[in-house]
């Protein structure tokens, strides 16, 4: 079995024998292997968060990452961007005729990587099967389940006029990667995509839980397509520095080669956070020493202007460019 | 906007528009129009059923339905075997640039109709854009969460030799109407798809809790697959009795002159129910008398042969074929 057939996609023998070789073998537990319509499952709460993405990035390995573990970590990050603590995943697979099972293989085991790592299982799936040149190569769907403490209540409606922004680390990794491997072209030291799962810095950001207003991690449209709906669901005004935002030299300068806003770049390992200001010093120390944590900054505070704006380095205000449309297609 | 750009997929403003003209118009609900990340639901529960498809049928409209219905009432069927009362869905769509809004729109509509009638809501989702070529027009993911009540234990695992076996209705429907209306041959009178919502059904059943064992929709694979995985899990056999099973004269006309086996096609608004001999007549009564239900029989007995066969009117015993691979391709 080398490559996948229309008939892995039929429901029959050869489908479950895919799913049992290529995807339950990694995605070990006890739910999945029920082959049951719907898994059951026991949590002790009231509420829980619920999200959904499916992911089409282009190529589907690229550096610092594969389309498997961009669908665990992006599903992961959006339920801990609502305070969540992530439990439980849904994997789909829309795959087209010859698609090589090696590749398969590596990406399923990408994903039970990064479940261990997100502390999460997938107990739910789905395979498809279209023919070849109906669908390019690869998609997968993620949903996700999590727990929402009794006392959590982020949400992107609670920005105050005074409150800090933090970015959790450099901001544009993720697009430029995906960008520069798409194209043939490379930095030294090499960009790296930086998706992985932010459990460790919301953990770290829930100690502080009075303080945190706001989380939302800037994946399509980036940091400024975040700022903007922060600014419209809270109804404030948001101005950001310039010089305090954290972003490596190549993606800087590939930036400024190629015309773009590194602002409106994709990240997937990155969140923005509101927080209050008198504890945003505290927050930042503490985030500062988390995994994936390391370069994050005060990027700077919420006003009661309405607009978003940029302070340069010489002390002028520009409106910020916010992201129309495409940048880049199949992102994630 | 007459189609769908490349642009509508890169989360700024255009996708924005798209999401909030074609989707939250008709997905009316608090969750969704917060835009949040993840939707938080409150629920009152220890147990919930979680489930995934992604549907890529082809045509993306077929005589009784859409992939839009199908997409909805998929994934509640899946809900409802574990006898769980569905309660949120999540959408998630992947769509081929310069696919026509007007069928976007069509869809959604087909959505909300299909979710009203299953008394479920879809709180969370996503939209891609692939370029032409890239995808095969649409292609929708749903992922939906029950509450599974306490004293609720369906499973694939429950049935007991002596148990009766139970259809909701004729056999074959959705397959054949696919079939039919992909190669362009009508019946008189017409196939449709069966597509439905089995929550009356199932509402029906849960009256019956102590002696419902195993419930199952017969999607891919058909009533013959589902009868091998309840014969494997729960370790019985299985026999059918041939002029038990109910299906429409033209798709057993149909079948018999393409070769095809009814009991391997697909159905979307059927389950195959496992139920205590005692209590077969009772439920039978009761799940004709629900919308979807009139055409309910009792098709068979299990076991303790561990075999799955049929009995055919001249009183002799065949093996049931299994389907091995694919059938009908895409046919959810």
């Amino acid at each position: 079995m080398d490559v996948v057939l229309a008939s892995h996609g039929g429901g029959g023998k050869l489908t479950e024998g895919l799913i049992k070789e290529v995807f339950l073998n990694k995605f070990k537990n006890s739910f999945l292997n029920e082959m049951e319509d719907s898994a059951v499952l026991e949590i002790d709460f009231e509420r829980i968060a619920f999200t959904t993405d499916s992911y089409t990035v282009k190529p589907l390995f690229f550096p610092g990452g594969d389309i498997g573990r961009l669908a665990v970590c992006g599903t992961v990050n959006d339920l801990l961007m609502r305070g969540a603590k992530p439990l439980f995943l849904s994997a789909s697979f829309i795959i087209e005729e010859g698609f090589r099972i090696h590749d398969l293989n590596k990406i399923a085991s990408s994903m039970a990587k990064a479940c261990r790592e997100a502390g999460v299982e997938i107990v739910a799936g789905d395979t498809k099967v279209v023919a070849r040149g109906e669908a390019d190569g690869l998609f997968i769907n993620t949903a996700g389940v999590g727990l929402v403490p009794k006392d959590v209540n982020i949400s992107i409606k609670n920005a105050q006029p005074g409150d800090r922004i933090i970015i959790s680390g450099t901001i544009g990794d993720h697009g430029m990667a995906i960008l520069s491997s798409r194209n043939g072209f490379t930095f030294d030291p090499p960009v790296e995509s930086d998706c992985g799962p932010l459990v460790g810095i919301v953990d770290t950001l829930n100690k502080f839980k009075e303080a945190v207003r706001v989380l939302r991690d800037p994946t399509r449209g980036g940091v400024a397509e975040v700022l903007y709906n922060i600014s419209e669901a809270s109804g404030v005004g948001v101005e950001i520095h310039e010089e305090n935002l954290p972003v490596k030299p190549q993606v800087l300068s590939a930036c400024n080669m190629l015309g773009l806003d590194y602002l409106q770049l994709a990240n997937e390992g990155k969140l923005v956070a509101v927080v209050e200001s008198s504890a945003a010093d505290k927050i930042l120390k503490a985030i500062k020493n988390c995994k994936y944590g390391h370069d994050a900054a005060i990027i700077g505070t919420t006003n009661d202007t309405g607009q978003v704006t940029v302070r340069t380095p010489l002390g002028t205000s520009r409106i910020l460019s916010r992201p129309l449309g495409e940048l880049i297609p199949r992102i994630c």
